[in-house]
C-alpha cells in the first residue's frame, strides 16, 4: 500500500535480506528494518516488529528461505532444521507461521541438492506472500461492493495491510473503493487497550488519503445512534464452524450496538481464518494479557521520545482479555476471498478451492 | 469518605479558608489545596481542581461565604457583588454553582448588617453542602438494597464522592453496602477518553478497600456476556422528563449491552439532576470537546512526573463527544434520594418534598 506516496509491502525479500516495516515505531516513525540473516528475521518476529496473521506468515516463510540461502553445503540439513526450529518458536500460537514454515521446508526436502533447494525455497516463500496479497486484494474487491458513495464506515482494531503482506482485510474494501473513486469517511475506534486503531489504522488511512476520525471506543455507539454509521467492517483472529467470530476485545460490543441500530456488521477474513475443527465460539480460548497494558500507555512526548505513562493508582488491579467472541447472529456477513457468506452458511466454503 | 484511613469531604470551610482535594493530581498524589480567599477558591473551580455537580455547588457556596467574611464594612455590598460575579463565571454551565451562589446571596440580602450576613452566609453554605451529603447518603442507603452479597457490579466514569461533597451517587450504594458488611467486586470501566474510571473511581475504591479491577471500556461487554456482571450502576449529568439519561460518553453502549445480557441497569442521581423543562433526551445538547483529549494522554512517568504522550499519528483527526443519551427503555430504574423509580414513572417525583 501507499506510504509517503510510494508502494510498500509489510515484509519482503531482496537478495538474501528480509525487509520489515518496524511496526512498534508506528505511527511515530516510519522505518524499515533490515534483517540480513534469518536470526535477525526470527528476532523481528518474536519482538513483534511485525505482527498480524498474514504478515507473520510471510515473514516466517522469507526467514526460512533466508536460512536455506545461508546454509553451508557441508552442514545443509542441520542448519536448515535448526533455523526451522528457531523460527517456529518465535510466536508459539501463530497458525500462519507454522503453515508457511512447513510449505517452505517441504520444498527444501523435495529438492535434489542445496542449489535447487535455494531456488525452490525462495520461490515458495514468494508464493506464500503472493497468495496472502491476492486473498486480501480479492476480499477488497468483493467487499468494496458493500460500500456506497459517501458511506461512513466504522472499523475496530487494525485489520489493515500492516497485519497482512498487503491490502489487509477489514480495510481492503475501503482501499479498493477508494481506487474506484468512491468517497467515504472512516470512524476509527481507537481500540483500547493497545490502540491499534488510533496508532495503525489511523496511520494507514492517513497515508492512503482516506478521511477519518479517531474516536474513543465509547463513542462508536453514539455515532451509530445518530445515524452516522452506514456500515461496520472488522477483521477476525479465528472463526468457528458455526460462524462465531473471535476478534479484538470490543468487537462484540460494536456488533451488539450495530444490531440495535440496524447497521450492517461485516467480518472480513481470508478462509484460512476459519477453524473447521472449532464447533462454536465457546471453544475458542481467550488470551488474558497483563493488566499493565491497560494501566500503562506508551506514546510520544513533546520531545518526540516514545515513553510510557501510568494512568491508574499505583498497584491498581486491572483485567485485560485480549479478544472476545461475537456470536454469529450479530454478523450480517463474512467477506472472504471466495465471496461473502452468511455466518450460518459458512460450510458452503469448506473444501471449496481458492477463487 | 475514607482516604489513608481518615474521613474526608471533597471540599470544606474552616474559619475563612476553603480546603479542596486537588483532583487533577489524583490518583498520582493526594493533596489538599488551601484557598485562603474567595479569589483562590474561584480559581480552583475554574481550573477544575474540583469538578462534579455536587462538589462544585458546595465549593461555590463556600467561596461566596468566604467573600462575605472578607468584605470590608465600608464597601460591603460592592465587594460581595463582585465576588458573586467572579464565582458565577468560573464554570458557565454548572447549574449547581448558580443554585448555591443564589442561596448564599439571598441570605446576605436578608441580613440586617454585615455581621449578621457573615454568620448567615457561612450557615447557608454549610447547609448546602450538608444537603448534598445527605442526598448522596440517602441514595446509597436506598441503592444498597439492590446489592446482594458477592455481587459483581460494573460502573462507568466517576460518580463517586469526588464528584459530590461526600458519598457520591453511583458508588454510594457500594459504600453503604460495604458498611453493611456485604462483599462485592467492582468492574471499573476506565472511561476513555479522560479515564475518570481508571483515575478516580479506582482510587476511591482502593482507599475504601473495595476489591475492583480496571478494564478497558471494550471489555465490559465481554464480562457481561460471561455472566460476570450482576448489576450496572452509573451516574448522570442530566435526566429528561421522559427518563432519558445524559451521562459520560459510553454509558449508552453499556446500557445496550446490559439489556442484551439481561443485567439490571441503574442510574443513581439526586432529583436535582432531573430537568423538568427537558421533554426528552433529544433536547439535551451534547458538548463536543477537543479531539486532543482522545489522542493525547496524561499520566505519571517512571520518574513520577505527570506528563502527556500522544498515541495517534501527528495531525490525525479525532472526534470527542463528551456525553451520550441513554434512552429510558434501557434503564431498569433511577435511584434518587426520594426512592427508586422506573424512568417512565419519573413524574411521581415532581414536586415531591425532600425525603
Amino acid at each position: 500500500m501507499i506510504v509517503k506516496g510510494r508502494h510498500y509491502k509489510t515484509v519482503w525479500l531482496e537478495g538474501s535480506t528480509v525487509y520489515i516495516i518496524n511496526q512498534p515505531l508506528l505511527p511515530h516513525k516510519f522505518e524499515i528494518m533490515e534483517c540480513p540473516d534469518h536470526q535477525r528475521t526470527a528476532r523481528a518476529i518474536s519482538n513483534m516488529v511485525i505482527r498480524g496473521a498474514g504478515a507473520i506468515g510471510s515473514a516466517g516463510g522469507f526467514g526460512l528461505a533466508q536460512a536455506v540461502l545461508e546454509a553451508p553445503e557441508n552442514d545443509f540439513t542441520a542448519y536448515v532444521d535448526a533455523a526451522y526450529e528457531s523460527l517456529a518458536h518465535t510466536r508459539p500460537t501463530a497458525q500462519n507461521l507454522f503453515y508457511s514454515l512447513k510449505r517452505v521446508y517441504e520444498k527444501v526436502r523435495e529438492a535434489a541438492d542445496p542449489g535447487q533447494a535455494r531456488v525452490m525455497a525462495v520461490k515458495e516463500a514468494e508464493a506464500i506472500a503472493l497468495e496472502d496479497i491476492n486473498a486480501c486484494k480479492k476480499i477488497g474487491e468483493i467487499g468494496a461492493a458493500l460500500i456506497a458513495d459517501n458511506y461512513k464506515i466504522l472499523t475496530h482494531c487494525n485489520a489493515g495491510w500492516l497485519a497482512f503482506t498487503d491490502w489487509g482485510t477489514a480495510l481492503s474494501p475501503m482501499y479498493v473503493a477508494k481506487r474506484e473513486n468512491k468517497n467515504m469517511f472512516v470512524w476509527v475506534d481507537e481500540t483500547r487497550p493497545r490502540f491499534q486503531g488510533a496508532r495503525l489504522t489511523a496511520w494507514e488511512l492517513k497515508e492512503e488519503g482516506i478521511p477519518f476520525a479517531v474516536i474513543a471506543d465509547n463513542a462508536a455507539g453514539f455515532y451509530m445512534q445518530r445515524g452516522e454509521v452506514d456500515l461496520v467492517i472488522v477483521g477476525s483472529d479465528r472463526i468457528a464452524r458455526n460462524g462465531d467470530v473471535a476478534n479484538k476485545i470490543g468487537t462484540y460490543e460494536k456488533a451488539v450496538l450495530a444490531r440495535e441500530n440496524k447497521i450492517p456488521f461485516y467480518v472480513a477474513a481470508p478462509t484460512a481464518t476459519i477453524d473447521w475443527n472449532c464447533a462454536h465460539g465457546g471453544e475458542i480460548p481467550i488470551e488474558e494479557r497483563s493488566g499493565e497494558e491497560v494501566t500503562a500507555i506508551s506514546g510520544r512526548d513533546e520531545m518526540n521520545t516514545i515513553r510510557s505513562v501510568c494512568i491508574a493508582p499505583e498497584g491498581a488491579a486491572a483485567r485485560n482479555p485480549a479478544f472476545d467472541v461475537t456470536p454469529a447472529r450479530f454478523i450480517t456477513g463474512i467477506i472472504t476471498e471466495k465471496g461473502i457468506v452468511k455466518p450460518h452458511e459458512l460450510k458452503k466454503l469448506e473444501g471449496k478451492g481458492a477463487a
